[in-house]
């Protein structure tokens, strides 16, 4: 084994115990084992981070490539109204990369992961022959038939979103015309929040009968609740807590990587306006059918299609 | 999302509702559900499988590369004693990569999993920039605290491998020589079987104090076992099962990815001379130090020192 998968396999070791990991003998045997509370059923969920797909070594720094390799699997576990456990990280670096950078990815996914009371529980490290690739698979669980599925909106419910739209594509955009960005004042691209306590809370509460999280944008995730429910949607611009500035409305619409969460409530359910210091704003509603559509600005309606991103690659 | 990615997506869809999803609504949400019963535990293992890391196209069909990432998932689960229910795939593809390709990976990968009831439960799929890339994780379970770790053994105990050792790493040698080899005529490389019904056999009766599988090579992962079990161990030549040919005695010390057993189990068990169909053999025993010995062919002693294979990368 090169000498810097030792040491990666020696740092992911020394922070496997720390609580939430339920046994503490998963690293360094050949499964991590867990325990999953009676009454829970388990989530899986795994997210591939790719540099020059997912990520740019140029742009973001390696502590935020950590903590957005792991916000993703952190958002879909939200989106169920889970809590998260452990984390497995299988990462392949190319020989060259130095020792410093891979301090710093760690650093900023395990800085993400005591933030959730997450283990890093196990992982793989390879060569790789070109470029950083992670995998990151987040275990969490949730009760015994609770989980927030995509499939449960019915015509008649309404349609909610936490947070703003649009800030983490702008940023991208920005990175793309070549401007250099500060991390720290880009914190929706750079270190997005998963909406955890909200997806708890709204599991707990019974609000939201179906959910989703914002990865690929707003058209083409709800385009997936949509399809899992079997019902369209009607989507109001006026509504969108968009970020201002240049093409607010089609980011909010289309951008990627937001990781809000998008979720659709009874009528007759009370959403607050705010959950967990976040706002959450109706936006539109479920309808029969299997269209989307959008009441623009000026009240004329156009169908809504998923034009979610795809990554940079 | 590119038309292969859609198409592997609603592939894996199709195949995710066998028996062993016991919800069967992970795939297509943002994670997959899946009950572990009662006072049981979760495993689970996560390899990366790489293009000219962990196999090469030209010498590797695409359905023993689909067999062969699976196993190595499969093969951790059995060095605990589990069960596998479930299997996750991550797999960026190159843009140019056939569809035939794909389909034939998939269908190996599949077979492997309906063998052990094991559904296909959820993945991601990107492009890859460079190579094939493909990360599986498999999930099984164990009834509460009766995993069998590494770290088990004692001074006294004896060490035994399941099957032969040597034949994978012989054939890897072949290919690299520029030999065409018939994958049917060599399994072992091609479509090594996990020792699944063994492992769990072991676990059933207490018979094994600690267990490894062998997939970095018997010199590499007995070292595993005598560091977590914080023991020496001495290892007799001529008991070796060892794959008759050229270098016989190397590749079985050292060869990898042979996916056989290693467990140690108190001097008072009775191991079964077979297990499942598979012989089972004395190889040596745990002593007391951190040493690890090899008795050779003439009687004699050297220090064996892990010198596991390392992939071709």
């Amino acid at each position: 084994m090169p000498l810097k998968e030792k040491l990666l396999i020696q740092r992911i070791r020394r922070t496997a115990l720390r609580p939430g990991n339920r046994r503490g003998h998963g690293i360094g045997d050949d499964c991590a084992v867990l325990r999953i509370a009676r009454d829970r059923e388990a989530l899986i969920t795994t997210d591939f981070s790719l540099e020059d797909v997912h990520f740019r070594s140029q742009w973001h720094p390696p502590d935020s490539v950590g903590h957005r390799c792991l916000a993703r699997g952190l958002s879909d576990i939200a989106a169920m109204g889970g809590v998260p456990h452990a984390a497995f990280l299988s990462l392949a670096l190319p020989q060259d990369l130095s020792q410093k950078w891979v301090d710093r990815f760690i650093a900023g996914l395990l800085k993400l992961a005591a933030r959730y009371s997450v283990s890093l529980a196990g992982g793989d490290t390879a060569q790789s022959p070109d470029g950083i690739l992670a995998d990151v698979v987040v275990l969490g669980s949730v009760p015994e038939g609770e989980a927030i599925l995509r499939s449960g909106a019915q015509p008649g419910d309404f349609l909610y979103v936490t947070g703003t739209l649009g800030s983490s594509s702008a940023a991208l955009n920005q990175l793309r015309d070549g401007k250099t960005l500060r991390p720290r004042s880009h914190l929706k691209h750079f270190y997005p929040e998963p909406r955890i306590a909200i997806g708890r809370f709204l599991r707990e509460k019974r609000l939201a009968s179906a959910m989703i999280d914002i990865s690929d944008g707003l058209s083409t995730d709800l385009g997936h609740i949509c399809e899992e429910s079997k019902a369209g949607a009607v989507v109001f611009a006026e509504a969108l807590p968009a970020h201002p500035g240049k093409d607010g409305l089609t980011l909010a619409l289309h951008g990627g990587e937001e990781y809000e969460l998008l979720f659709a409530a009874r009528p007759n359910r009370r959403i607050p306006k705010q959950i967990a210091g976040v706002p959450v704003t109706k936006i539109g509603e479920i309808v029969r059918g299997k269209q989307m559509k959008l009441i623009k600005l000026d009240g004329k309606s156009e169908a809504l299609k998923p034009a979610g991103w795809e990554h940079f690659g």
